[in-house]
């Protein structure tokens, strides 16, 4: 190892290659200190000057707060033009966020025909088709069952796509995996309504509809929605937002975005899915053998380093937190890894508790940059022991035709500036 | 038991008095099926008429989402003059709220001079006192040390006091409890800097400082200091708001919310408690023999059933769910039970997932009213064995005097009309 490799013997030995640190940093408390502080300009302490927004009465209490006007730039990305609606989505901006709840403001939208404004006391939602005996509910009736909470991560399937591409595109994470937030939600369980409709046992599929002009609509196995569907009326304490399906959504726990209806109106139960056009021209896995994947349902292991990342600025060599989020479809993250030399050695990061299943996992590492260029990368692992694949193992399998499930391992090269740019390793 | 105490037969045998129902309703699946169905309207489904919000486009994408216009109601609550600042609080309406966390819009807030307007490019704290070196650190000298995430509960000590009443006061969940909240903190842990800065063994207390213009401070116990004490930049994955202490809050978990310093400036080391007004004239506990408890941090165990609770109206007998919020600032929560009868007899809540310590947890219980009088309590039990004690017990010891820490059982009598009100049990 270079000499200028080696961070200084406070932190003892590091974990991988390019100056990745021992977890220790974090189980064992405060053995960083004097790192940041060291490389940064904090100052000797003087008598604090007072500032004049302590000279004065500040503003009154709020029915309902807003961030400060200091982040006016934390805010949902999108393509549409202004007052467009009509398809599109609206992007999270992970490289501003921490911690692994998204605030409700900033939760990422994908809608067909825009938000519908819907009138909780008129809106309606029918169980029908192979079913005992068909049952409409209004809002008022859904909200006499029993209710479940849970945190779950929500994930467009079109998540990351735009590394899909031959050469890496100029953007940030917010560009690439803003398709992506957790939230805590809280509904009826389907199979609790189910059970009182009556399945017919020859029902296999449940063919879910919203209330948005597009109608979009999609199909998912009746085993799903007797194991853990939700039909949700909060989201983080309140009702659901209008962009994320205000008065009731679907939530189908690690099944691709799309599937999780907002605005729902209908659930028919049926032998066969719909084969609405969200499940045939898109929403299929394409793959380079000319064969596709259709009905791919739950989202794979994923993670991704949030921070540093494109727009943050490296201010010297020295200590840097890495931090980003990990989830899984499929399960719990059981471990996620960080390397700094584009996947030549990994350490692993810290989880930050609480670790659920279906939800984001915070992790974090300690990094000592040396102020040359390096290859930051995070990998995976789920409690199923599917670990997340590199870019040449999933472009190996699949090819460059698939935009969807797109799970593979993200790198962010650092230059010798402090920059971090979406980079192939 | 009387012959319209019993449920039927589909629920099996009841698990309390008064129509509390056996958590098998939630732990073994949709036992309940039916219950709100053949209470309420649900209707026989027809084809569903199409509303006027799917015949055409909606709205478009935004950058900062906001709760639906039909929502409008659900806001904090406060009793100061609109557009006048000063000491005062606004208080969340758990009435109107499901699941774990609390929107960042709706966290009560408690301020003393109102909510300043901090510029973060501006702001500095200062670390000083009997340290080895004072150190001042701007936003982004903060931003360079590992950072740490937690779900926490934050109460004010006086919550609740509206109990300590010789009459109950006929007023709602959000008047009486709504000094309570919940959220996704992300910060660095004090100790990482206290060990940055060198601490003289000597030292035993810090005293914290806020960049309000009424400057309020407490002090704090060093070991809290070197436990779990955080210094906040985000909350539930953005930056804190204002009126939650932007740019940077203490948070102590657990200890009573005026010691969770906003908007900080200045943590000063010594081997005294700094005798603040806060901390003499007020969040002092006002005992019945003419003593008082100063210093007393930690928020006892408690419970309160948000649904049913004043304002909700219980439409005809029938099966309701019972649901509330659980918290210890000592730990975690261990069980909490409901009873129907005014405490004559308890059955056990569901506890929601995931429980957390110091947080709030959410506890759910099946109710099969049968249409007269009934007396909802709920009683909690957290890790350290401590039990949420009766409103006459907590009296008997303290008085009718303190103000402050009030942890007692809440009753919510519901008459035959099916209304909640405040009650004494």
């Amino acid at each position: 190892m270079a000499r200028k490799d080696r961070p200084r013997d406070r932190f003892g030995e590091p974990a991988a290659g390019n100056g990745i640190m021992s977890r220790r940093i974090f189980l064992e408390g405060a053995l960083v200190a004097g790192a940041a502080g060291a490389s940064v300009t904090a100052a000797r302490a003087e008598p604090l000057a007072v500032p004049a927004w302590s000279k004065q009465p500040g503003s009154p209490f709020t029915p309902y707060g807003q961030p400060s006007k200091f982040e006016s730039k934390v805010v949902r990305t999108f393509a549409n033009p202004a007052n467009a609606p009509g398809t599109g989505s609206a992007r999270t901006p992970h490289q501003h966020l921490d911690g692994m709840m998204t605030p409700s403001g900033l939760h990422f939208e994908r809608s067909h025909s825009g938000v519908p404004d819907i009138d909780p006391e008129q809106h309606r939602l029918v169980i029908h088709g192979m079913v005992r005996r068909s049952m409409v509910y209004s809002l008022e009736n859904l909200s006499r069952y029993p209710r479940t909470s849970r945190i779950a991560f929500l994930e467009c399937a079109g998540n990351s796509g735009a590394l899909n591409q031959a050469q890496p595109a100029q953007v940030d994470i917010q560009a690439i995996h803003g398709l992506l937030s957790c939230a805590d939600w809280t509904g009826v369980k389907l199979s609790t309504l189910l059970d009182e409709v009556g399945v017919d046992p020859a029902a296999t599929w449940v063919i879910a509809e919203g209330a948005d002009s597009s109608g979009m609509s999609r199909s998912f196995p009746i085993a799903k929605a007797m194991d853990d569907a939700l039909l949700c009326m909060y989201q983080n304490g309140e009702r659901v937002r209008p962009s994320n399906g205000y008065p009731v959504r679907l939530l189908l726990p690690g099944f691709e975005g799309n599937m999780n209806v907002k605005w729902l109106r209908r659930l028919k139960l049926t032998n066969e899915p719909q084969m609405a056009k969200d499940e045939t021209s898109k929403y299929t896995v394409l793959l380079q053998n000319e064969k596709a994947w259709q009905f791919v349902f739950p989202l794979e292991v994923k993670s991704v380093i949030t921070h540093p990342s494109p727009g943050h600025l490296l201010k010297g060599a020295g200590f840097y937190e890495i931090s980003g989020l990990a989830w899984s479809g499929n399960g719990t993250i059981r471990s996620v890894e960080v390397s700094a030399d584009g996947g030549k050695t990994w350490a692993p990061a810290v989880l930050n508790n609480p670790v659920l299943p279906k939800a984001l996992t915070r992790f974090r590492a300690a990094w000592q940059w040396n102020g040359g260029p390096a290859q930051l990368q995070s990998r995976a692992t789920d409690d199923t022991g599917m670990v997340q694949p590199s870019r040449a193992a999933f472009i190996a399998e699949r090819g460059l035709r698939g935009n969807y499930h797109f799970n593979a391992i993200q790198t962010w090269g650092i230059n010798d500036k402090g920059e971090a740019a979406n980079a192939y390793a």
